[in-house]
């Protein structure tokens, strides 16, 4: 097959999984919705994500229209200054920045609003199906997870191919500007999961901490209890925190992930075309294809999600998610043979044709993002070391149970260091043995190699995203039961199916973290592409190294380290102020209303969702604010070298931090879980559970966890991301 | 006067202030100790004390010999690789680094222990002083910490000197290459002082953890008191920690950077020799003269620490901590003038004379530490809006109380890097103004500015040292007070001086945080100095910038973020080891001796201690290891290039995470204690004091703070500075 022919998988792929998205709403749509209790309930939770998702995404629009024009400005006037006058810059540039980013937003916000949707009226359905079978319902689980799953990814590639095709992609006269003439969209993606995740995760950790405190610490009601006015709240947040809110976070990874492949694509295309291999554009679509391959491996997939009754529902989402690695390896393989043909030229190593470096590099990332789904497990799993060691802290009290999970936390970067350190050396040495060598003697290929990896990567996304979904649904669907006071069976059915969805959600996050610190080092390179591309128009000197001993740099580099931390002081603060606004709500309705707690008089539910709504949005826009600011007052003072240091130190220091947050945030989560299904035992042989002192001190650690794991992480990898988005559209400010 | 007359002032302010730290040794010796009740605890902590010294540096002496030995094997195997028979190498630099090394380590050890034995016979002067009079408490607090402030930078001094002149200093001919034949004994230093603050560390907060909770938590007795078999250990341990492992921190400190301004020294040294300036040797001489001068400016300070009865002590530490600043200021001025003698030359900016420069760079270094000691005081004094804040949220239980501090402790970093990132500019900027460019266009000037500015802000290390030793003191002195139930108005003066002791040790903290990030840069610099002094002898092209976007590079980076965790991950859980075995023996002494909690028998005080001295030195061995080894892998397997970025990106990370853990435990102590001192009202105006939840929850916070403020965050101070010494002694092993 030809590489041009293979190209048209991109929009056909892209398609097909939307239309996939849609058969499997209609089929999850069209299940049964239970009991007349079940579906009050869960048309109470409709009505709250509906209000949150309307007041969320008209806040984010009306931010989205001020970014894009101010973006397309500050382009159009500064890529006029010095610059002669070929290819696109100053004015159309800026518009055509200015559309990309407005794009980017809306594609997100589109994909992000759909699956909120579908996802919370699958909870029901899940709940309904617990009635009758463990197998149904972890099916309409996933398959209302997936619709989320492939409509961010095929909305991704969709936009991404879009907006590349109109920007002359498809002429090969104007392919090698085109992937830097999109990056506005990569902006525009990241500039929305930055709001989307920081709302999200401050509304679900406000809920669920503020209407705690209430309910169950002063009112002594159980979680999840009907008397609660912040119960509402809390289920939604499920919703909006982990679907729309990791739904964005992973739409952004694939949208800007994908152009920083395609603009290093274009360095290999320069080769290709010098050294008259056949259609070396294929070497800039070659992203696209693989994450079309992803796509369609992920619909297979699907179908593998069954099993027996008595069968460990994780087993299920496992072997899916095998089956989605395995086609990955062969649409990888099919795709490196057929897009990278070098005309028989061949690598230094082993004097193996190209392709095969770059197969090899691809099946480096794939095995990076199996090892993490496994790591993740190991330290946040209830039945290994980790979580053990903390809940035997919780023996002697809370101070002790903190102490240890945050050792916990600290550890948990060895083995990530590592692993992303090995990923990045290895997909790094096999691309530079593959002869991309440029006629100046510039070797391409190890960069390159890193690209492809992160490729391979991300080609589960879909996979992934559909199992980080399943997490909230199954979450709601057990709120549900237990609000509707379901049967004891579907009660005990919804259990597990959360139990599961605690640990892929914790997955996600350790695979987002995994992407983001790859692509790092690739959107790293492409800021310095196209760095270089405006200092070599300009007639400057270009940038050959970015020098940690230049004290610019340095500094940029220590006030990045500083904003991981002080990003994530601020969302962590904004949590605690958007409870307090909860807890003096849920207070007031219960001094108000005596009714509720003998259930003669129904709570408020809508108000609390509505209070929640406006506080979470407010608190987000102080963190927003700094995480979007802080580069273009660093490049603007300290140029754009400094900018590449911080974009560096940024991603490593945000990595490392988001990696202690979310795995020490899960362990501690696990550890009260562990507890709580009767595991520690005291010297004596006695139970510890559920009331113990121990257990009380696990509950601290759970609480403290809750807003470090599913609010600052989470954040991080947006702002990780952001940065690199942020400093490769704004290129242009930071250089005088 | 001429600079080589100014020189003597080295040796001389060396000396006298080596006899002013045993006068005042004497001074303190010969007073008042009090009841016999008050002699008995203190010959108990003392023999505590004794023991963990001997034991400690038995050990450390041990290692450090196996260091030494190793390292000039290791120098003396690989420079004598392809290299020419010029200068020192081979063999003989082998055996002077190793010389150096021991020199370094056996200053570091005798500064450490000297001062420990004045410490805590300082401790019943200060209790017995204080049932007569504040001022004369505090004043032989202030003498008694003085002895270790003299002592460690004077030995520091007087080492670094006398290595310096052993290799060739004072002669012309060799003085361009001593700076670089003395790093040896930065090692040696760091070495000693890793250890130090480690095995301290972990000894003191699992001896305070361990004992409150079979104490506190289990029996119900009071802290400290008598019938606590740990209470001996816990009060030995505030010697160990804070006096023996801070003195060692800035030991190293004020040798390891001075070596390092030395080295960058030569730069100006070739500079002034080419332009005829007279005494250009003075350049390297330069940073021992600026510390001569502050050792003499503390001298006189000592004197002005007095005051009223009814004085707030603090006041008195301040006054003579700025007596020190000004003092120095006035140093300052005349180092510069007479040392920086250029014959005329004039700098860029204002074309005034090159020293006014480098005077105005100094000044910035001590408006640095100024401004960390109240930046410090902000956040961890009870009185601010940050401690408030993690007081009030208490009312809601330990984990908001937990979530609270740790967003105040990520705050932190934000002004800390503000202010750093602000010095090095304004002190790099200042230096790059003063005309000191070589014939072939280096301008030296800005490197030197900023290393001007770390000698500056070291210059008032010997009183804050003394502040810093302050804490234990008083601290002891509380315990003694209580211990012997001393007069209920002795009682009050040592609980003033107590809560005075906290603040002047996380002062203490900050600057050494400070100076760390500061001396970062100058260290890095002298690393690439010496690599390329070795690739020029190699024949090889030189290294013109520490390239982030070189994938080793990065990969280093990476693995320099993560070790900072990693390493604070095992120092924490090393407390909780080791306060288990604190835990299981006096749990045993309650069980197998009834007649302790009747005061008919006497816990057995000295098996507890020895308990945690084995164990402490025992859990010291793994960080310490990890500490070591890590960047000499990294160098074998990436190379020196790569090495430099671990040491850059390690540094930043290690301040910032230091950061977070100092003050945000800080803030968690002083919250507690705002509690405990009526502070807090629930929203009735009713007071929550000492027994209320809100006391128990912030009880959490400072028990969680412990091992972060006192073991965690002073040992990664060392860590980042070894990497700075280990990398620049073995910088010949990373060259390939």
């Amino acid at each position: 097959m030809d590489a041009s022919t293979l190209q048209l998988i991109i929009p056909i792929a892209g398609v097909v999984a939307v239309l996939f998205a849609m058969y499997l709403a209609r089929d999850v749509l069209a299940r049964d919705t239970g009991t007349q209790a079940m579906q009050d309930v869960a048309g109470t939770i409709f009505e709250g994500a509906v209000a949150f998702i309307r007041r969320q995404y008209t806040t984010i629009a009306i931010l989205a229209v001020v970014g894009a024009v101010g973006v397309g400005i500050l382009i159009a006037a500064f890529e006029t200054k010095d610059v002669a006058d070929t290819d696109v810059f100053g004015t159309e540039l800026g518009i055509r920045t200015g559309i990309a980013f407005l794009v980017g937003a809306v594609c997100s916000m589109a994909s992000g609003i759909i699956g909120m949707f579908i996802s919370v009226r699958s909870n029901v359905r899940t709940a309904a199906a617990a009635r009758r079978s463990l197998v149904e319902a972890v099916q309409v689980a996933m398959r209302g997870g997936a619709v989320s799953g492939f409509l961010v990814v095929s909305l991704s590639l969709l936009g991404v191919y879009g907006m590349f095709v109109a920007f002359g992609g498809l002429n090969p006269e104007t392919v090698r500007q085109a992937p830097f003439l999109i990056v506005g969209y990569g902006f525009g993606a990241s500039f929305v999961a930055l709001f989307a995740q920081l709302g999200g995760g401050i509304y679900t950790k406000a809920a669920d901490v503020g209407s705690d405190l209430v309910g169950k610490v002063e009112k002594g009601i159980p979680e999840d209890d009907p008397r609660n006015a912040g119960v509402v709240a809390d289920l939604v947040g499920d919703n909006v925190g982990d679907c729309a809110g990791r739904g964005a976070d992973l739409f952004e990874s694939t949208a800007a992930e994908n152009i920083g492949a395609m603009i290093l694509g274009v360095g290999a295309f320069v080769i290709a075309q010098a050294a008259g291999w056949p259609n070396p554009s294929a070497w800039i679509f070659f992203p696209l294809v693989v994450r079309a391959f992803g796509l369609l491996a992920t619909i297979v997939a699907i179908f593998f999600v069954r099993g027996s009754e008595t069968e460990n529902p994780m087993n299920m989402l496992n072997r899916g998610y095998w089956v989605t690695t395995l086609l990955s390896v062969v649409g990888l393989g099919i795709t490196t043979y057929v897009m990278m043909n070098t005309n028989g030229a061949i690598g230094d190593f082993l004097k193996l044709p190209t392709w095969m470096y770059f197969f090899a590099a691809g099946i480096v990332g794939l095995a990076t993002s199996v090892a993490f789904v496994y790591i993740t497990q190991f330290y946040t799993a209830g039945s290994y070391r980790p979580v053990r060691e903390i809940a035997e802290a919780s023996k002697t009290g809370p101070a002790t149970n903190i102490i240890s999970g945050t050792a916990v936390g600290f550890e948990t970067t060895f083995v990530t260091a590592i692993t992303i350190g090995v990923a990045l050396f290895a997909s790094h040495w096999l691309g530079g043995q593959a002869g991309l060598v440029s006629a100046d003697g510039r070797n391409v290929g190890g960069i390159f190699g890193t690209a492809v990896a992160t490729m391979g990567m991300l080609m589960t996304t879909a996979y992934i995203l559909a199992m980080d979904t399943f997490g909230p649904i199954t979450d709601n669907a057990g709120g549900i039961a237990e609000f509707s006071r379901a049967e004891k069976g579907a009660r005990e059915i919804t259990d597990r199916l959360d139990a599961v969805g605690n640990t892929t959600k914790a997955l996600t996050k350790g695979y987002a973290i995994a992407s983001a610190s790859l692509a790092a080092f690739l959107l790293f390179s492409a800021y310095i592409d196209k760095v270089n591309l405006i200092l070599a128009r300009q007639g400057k000197p270009l940038m050959e190294s970015v020098n940690l001993a230049n004290v610019d740099v340095f500094i940029a580099a220590l006030i990045a380290a500083m904003l991981v931390y002080f990003f994530s002081s601020l969302a962590i603060r904004a949590v605690g102020t958007t409870a307090q606004s909860i807890i003096v709500e849920v207070r007031r309705q219960f001094r108000e209303m005596p009714g509720i707690m003998d259930y003669s008089q129904r709570p408020d539910y809508a108000r609390v969702v509505d209070i929640t709504t406006k506080a979470a949005l407010r608190q987000m826009v102080a963190p927003g604010l700094v995480a979007v600011a802080t580069p273009v007052i660093v490049g603007l003072l300290l140029g754009y070298e400094a900018v590449a240091g911080m974009l560096m130190v940024g991603t490593i220091a945000g990595v490392m931090l988001a990696t202690v947050l979310n795995n020490g945030g899960g362990a501690w989560d696990n550890a009260k879980k562990y507890i709580e299904s009767g595991h520690l035992k005291d010297a004596d042989g006695n139970v510890l559970g559920k009331g113990s002192d121990a257990h009380a001190a696990a509950v601290v650690g759970d609480t403290v966890g809750d807003p470090f794991k599913d609010t600052a992480g989470p954040s991080l990898h947006v702002l990780v991301k952001l940065l690199a988005t942020i400093t490769l559209v704004l290129a242009p400010l930071f250089i005088r």
